[in-house]
């Protein structure tokens, strides 16, 4: 029995973000979110309004006019900049000051902090440095499904009052689908729950693997997919500390080999970018791909609409879980079974990734 | 003047129930609210869950599944036990984990703590010990009324974001009818101060008797029976440490010696099962009983319709009243008058049964 | 660079309003609120009830019966008293309790706290004295422009979530017109921020003055009175530690010398009464009164519908400046620039007051 810590507060004087993995690229949006209007959130105990700048470029500021700290988001973007919507100070990109209505000289303490953003396969990442303006040290995640004309996708958001390690739980383990989502993906819990599982890792991922030859399929496959009493299913979960990627699906009984990359049948992609918000609330991007049959145009028309509500489902139940941990406290144990070995090495992988933000400040 | 402390917090490693009366029972909720799906209830800090076992007993267990922490009141009932809603853990009625889908090997830790409860008169009642799964030592609470063929009654339920102690003091002194209840249950409010009452008790219970003859009936009393223009009122409260049962009625003016049990008239048996959820709020559970006028088959029906608007503005009394303690803090003094010696009867009695938690574990 | 800090506790055994200056007259409503209810309303941390005693004078009284807590301003108003609604006891306007129903004996501790209060010029004046029961020691405010036969008026309350100095800090800063109100009484804001101010100040007082010559008559201007296309402005802002009073208005160009104070055209006089509730709240009582113009018999209500809308501006601007300061804490510093002189003198003399409140204790 081992007691899950949530520690809510960080040591005197360091960083805000500390208590997750740092130097390392978070989703902070999808592209279509960031038009005109700048965006205020908080990521990393971090509060950061993103906008576009004059170049259309994805741009990320601390969120508070360095003068009488009103949040920026709440200013306009204009001349290139975002301009404070009280006494109208304008920022550059950078966090500088560019100008003070009303007064010639512009003091240099009047900047606030710029992050660095990137822009690729319709999202936005923002780098959370070790050190403030550390310059990013990895390359942007690629996440090509999202511009592979094989799949449509659509898209969705949830702000979370759970832990992000709780999400990540959740997607790890696919065995609750059987008694979660019956109405959608579910299908037989007894066999999701006795299905062997392969998971492998390395010092950042984790892969999940499981087949599920001659499964009945569940609600959302038989609507999206013209499939007949049983398929055989895949689910290939890879986690990454900032996001995962779980290519499910199922194709009719005996076509293919299940660990096929080129097997036919109904694919789905889901993304799912998790970036904490606070040690104890997240915000969730999520979008989920499909392939379409011949015959079925409306396959992801179908698979969002089903989607949309398993994943709702979710959220009742990590939110429940989270406040029950609460109300119990220290008295919250938990007990390890099968099913939970690909969340627990995720969550070693990311408490060494935390213990190295104060190695490197101590080196 | 005195202070009235409301201690927030426990002592470092006791119970989460030490400012509550162990040892006794406290009502859980009514029989007719436990059917096909589990119920979530906290009481004196204890998350607990309410169901039915296989052979339609009530059962309750700590509501928390020992795996990740999920309520089992998220779960469904099934197989004679309860079963999480995550991943399918099934417990029995003692607590203990008799099934874990997809695992052949059930660990001994394996198991959530299990509460005696008991069904007795429509009620059901649940056991709070000094020590944890300690035996019932007391009968289980009879209320006969409910079962009796010369009342009919109906019953509600209340959450109170006040500490219990001020539902006693309001049900323990019927003084304030005559101000807070004029439009129901009130009447002539001097007579109300004015009338003698007589405070009897022992370790366990105080009796507040008042007998307020030639009073003119109010409103709730002359729409259930065919009072004239006064009547002879009578209010009986029988405080225990976890209920009070109160026998109020009115006969047509001299008919009966007033302090005889088989008076005729109207009479009304209230039940208020006062239930801890913290130190800071409570669950209220009332019923009323009413005999029936020949002439008049609705009195139940009326008696209902202005008991629940009386017990509405109860609540709106002392929610107020706490919202105000708590923000005098420590300035908001006592004094007490006429009217307040069977509510601090009461108190005392739970202060020392409070006390006697201890003891026993020091012993 | 400084840290505005926002201090959230008293010390231990002071005043709860130690933290405002004290032996001073607070605004505590409006005449026309004060009816036949009783009104509960919060002062620099002291809950008090405000009501008509019997001979219509307005009274204050500590919002809290003596005997078990519950608020006056849930009781009545009778016999010239206020009657707590519980179990009736009845006091007078100088808090002493005069009734007790059903007992002969009123104990001498039987009280709550008097306030001194005044009525002048349709305003409710309360005296915050540093030591209880402290006399008045200087003159009730008076505000005559709402007995002025000249003006029309018209008036309103907010309940801010924000600390109290925020608004101060608005309301003698008008540069913020152009960039926060462009929709009522903005103008162009360059204009507002190159205009010179003069600010002058004394121990208890400081005003700001700004003439704006040839300037763009905004939105609310033109509704309320035939300017052309452009008009001489003027804002001359006076602050009191409990209120401030502001002269803004218009003339047509060039009639008169913009700081002759018996110039013609457009006047618009606003009066702002802030008091703080806590450290992180307040009341702010509003009225504006304007001259008409013998055209447009509507004036007063243009302008009213106008500057409501400018308000709710005001607090949502201050608001989320506030809840970002709090989010940021010691991080969120401030930087001045040109047009905060005034605001920063009345921080210095509200500053000094406070340190007076001890500095009278010791004495």
């Amino acid at each position: 029995m081992k007691t899950i810590m949530i520690s809510q507060e960080s040591a005197a004087g360091s960083s805000p973000s500390q208590n997750f993995p740092l130097d390392q690229w978070y989703v902070a949006g999808f592209s279509s979110e960031l038009q005109y209007k700048p965006i205020g959130r908080t990521f990393l105990n971090q509060k950061v309004v993103l906008y576009r700048a004059g170049d259309g470029k994805a741009a990320a500021l601390e969120d508070r006019c360095c003068h009488k700290s009103l949040p920026l988001s709440c200013g306009t973007v204009e001349h290139g900049g975002i301009r404070c919507g009280y006494h109208g100070l304008l920022y550059g990109a950078d966090g500088v000051c560019v100008e003070i209505p009303g007064q010639a000289r512009i003091p240099p303490i009047a900047k606030v902090r710029a992050y660095h953003v990137a822009e690729k396969n319709h999202l936005i990442w923002i780098w959370m440095p070790k050190v403030a303006g550390g310059l990013p040290n990895m390359e942007v995640p690629t996440y090509a499904h999202h511009d592979n004309p094989m799949y449509q996708w659509g898209s969705g958001m949830y702000h979370y009052d759970a832990p992000w390690q709780l999400i990540h739980d959740n997607l790890l383990d696919l065995s609750h689908l059987g008694y979660v989502h019956l109405k959608t993906i579910g299908g037989d819990a007894r066999l999701h729950m006795n299905t062997p599982t392969k998971v492998t890792a390395d010092e950042r991922r984790v892969k999940v693997v499981r087949y599920m030859p001659g499964s009945t399929p569940p609600p959302t496959y038989k609507a999206a997919w013209p499939f007949g009493d049983t398929c055989d299913r895949w689910q290939e979960i890879e986690f990454e500390p900032s996001h995962l990627s779980i290519w499910t699906g199922a194709i009719e009984p005996g076509r293919a080999s299940m660990d096929d990359p080129g097997r036919g049948g109904l694919h789905l992609r889901g993304f799912h970018g998790i970036t904490p918000e606070t040690e104890t609330s997240c915000h969730y991007f999520w979008s989920m791909a499909s392939n379409r049959h011949p015959d079925m145009p409306e396959t992801i028309g179908k698979v969002l609409q089903q989607i949309e509500f398993t994943f709702d489902e979710d959220r009742g139940v990590i939110e429940d879980q989270y406040k029950n941990m609460l109300e119990f406290g220290e008295r919250a144990t938990w007990m390890d079974i099968h099913c939970d070995a690909g969340a627990n090495r995720a969550r070693r992988i990311l408490k060494k990734l935390v213990e190295q933000n104060s190695e490197a400040v101590a080196a």
